[in-house]
């Protein structure tokens, strides 16, 4: 094992590149400036996903603008000319600011979180924004939304995020004028409707923790209906095929940040759906390069062409295990 | 309004056709058997929808195979030739049988709900699928399980039906051999992968009010968000138009038992998309009945296409309402 681990370690400095010569982005999820330093160790390529919502969790109340566009700037400038995607604000659901009411909702997943509370409340989410913007100036920063299941509300957002700009140049404050908007597909219509979403956005990100929550009504933390969440239930992959279609149609970068992407079982399967980049726990990144690096991008494809076919879920990860195992079979040690 | 009333009540025993002649089927839901009379008051042709949770909410312990056998054998015995349809048991959520212990889950929409809990719990499951089959040889029963998310539970479901059966034929007692089975279709994923649920049921029905809040992660009694809750977004609008497709393919029969159906506004959109069956509150008959009557199915299809091009759901229910106040305005008075 410790063998095996060495060898993942030297891939570091190398490409994420499979071994017929196609480029997958590999990047990271963190939740803390403080992890920057596990994406040089482990060879990830800049930040998927930037959790913004510890930076609110552990205090009594928000953060201001100010100590906001510092921890973002910083972040921006280890890691410039690498992009780092910074989320707007995901609370609600399990996560409950400790300024705000507790919520008392009988769904929470269902209820007032993310996009939703941010565009309620300007007064937390105007200074979010307004300092991503600040911050972007030191780097390759971009804004996503989470939890959009509409386009009234990717609109009102994007409406929010002109509007701090203006101010921000009658200010003076210098910013990226181009900073690319993302939005997450995590909710079934979003994922459905995802053509409707591309003239208003740069990228999709899909957080599939959440779409396959959505998609099978099942709260994987529930002991009880845990066994329903599957990822390679066929309501997914339809999703994911769509999703990728709707935005390479419209010239839109399709990344994954949920779980999935860091399954070294899946991801030959993702990418051989066409999703163009896998956002992991930085701690994953080196067994999902091992992985891509020796993956056939063509055997990829067929890959998903065939999952597409399968009525079992349980077919289609056998499937996917099979092709890791024949490819990889190292990591797979290491995982089991 | 008392005229327009009256004028509706007098179509009690015209048929729900088109005025182009395509029929439609329009039947009821109902929670009580006592509620049958007014199916013939108000002119709708047999349940579309028994919930039959309420037989068990009011009373400390479930009611037992007799008593259940009793109660769906006097519904089936009134209706015949007309078909009942009963839903097995959809608790959880938000309806707690009172023998259980309160469920502590932190999103019961997401949760241990209607054929989850069914398939877990054969002490109060078997019972109520014996009692739907004997009361089957009393007239035109149907079976329906909610809440089905993969064709696991649904094949899981059919074996213990089929176990029933032949206990039944065991003990010697009568039923209905050929007793149609369907599955509600209001998890997206049901609706994603219809066609896979179709070898193994008779009918699909479609229960939009929780399709809507899955598909849309939307909690509609939740007053923060029940703003996003959209029966015209194009997600909706796309999965039913999936679910007909595939069950029309493989001759399956598709109901529409939610909310959207009784809505006098919806329903020629629902019907143009190729619904063949509209389930709704006894009340709301006659009005549903009278846009039937004087619809055109031809305009009904072109309305369908035409909103499946709009990106706004404001769109789409202005363009339905506007048909409908063409056709049978004296409705939309009533309702404003
Ligand atoms: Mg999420
Ligand atoms: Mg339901």
């Amino acid at each position: 094992q410790r063998h095996i681990l060495h060898e993942l370690e030297q891939l570091r400095e190398q490409p994420a590149k499979t071994a017929d010569g196609y480029a997958v982005r590999l990047s990271a999820n963190i939740e803390w400036a403080e992890e920057l330093r596990l994406l040089r160790k482990h060879g990830a390529s800049g930040v998927g996903l930037f959790r913004s919502e510890y930076l609110f969790l552990n205090r009594a109340e928000p953060p201001s603008e100010d100590s906001q566009a510092d921890v973002y700037g910083s972040v921006a400038r280890e890691l410039a000319p690498e992009p780092v995607v910074i989320r707007t604000l995901d609370v609600g659901g399990d996560r409950i600011l400790p300024s705000e009411q507790t919520s008392n909702e009988l769904n929470p997943f269902l209820g007032w979180r993310a996009i939703r509370f941010c565009l309620d409340r300007p007064d937390i989410f105007r200074p979010q924004l307004r300092a991503i913007l600040r911050a972007s100036r030191h780097g390759n920063v971009r804004i996503m939304y989470p939890m959009v299941c509409c386009t009234k509300e990717l609109k009102a957002a994007n409406r929010m995020l002109e509007k701090c700009k203006d101010e921000l140049r009658d200010e003076g404050v210098e910013f990226d004028e181009n900073i690319p908007v993302g939005v997450m597909i995590e909710i079934p219509s979003a994922a459905l409707c995802a053509e409707l979403f591309a003239p208003h956005v740069d990228f999709f990100s899909l957080g599939t923790n959440d779409l396959i929550q959505y998609t099978l009504a099942v709260d994987r933390v529930n002991d009880h209906v845990s066994h329903l969440y599957e990822p390679t239930h066929l309501a997914i992959l339809k999703l994911l095929q769509y999703v990728v279609e709707a935005g390479h149609k419209n010239d839109i970068w399709v990344s994954i940040c949920g779980e999935m992407a860091g399954d070294p079982v899946l991801a030959p399967l993702l990418i051989g759906l066409g999703i163009d980049e896998l956002s992991v726990t930085p701690i994953l990144a080196p067994m999902i390069k091992d992985v891509i690096r020796k993956l056939k991008y063509s055997d990829a494809r067929e890959l998903a062409q065939k999952c597409m076919q399968y009525r079992s879920p349980v077919t289609v990860r056998r499937r996917c295990r099979e092709l890791t195992r024949e490819i990889a079979g190292e990591v797979l040690e290491l995982l089991d």
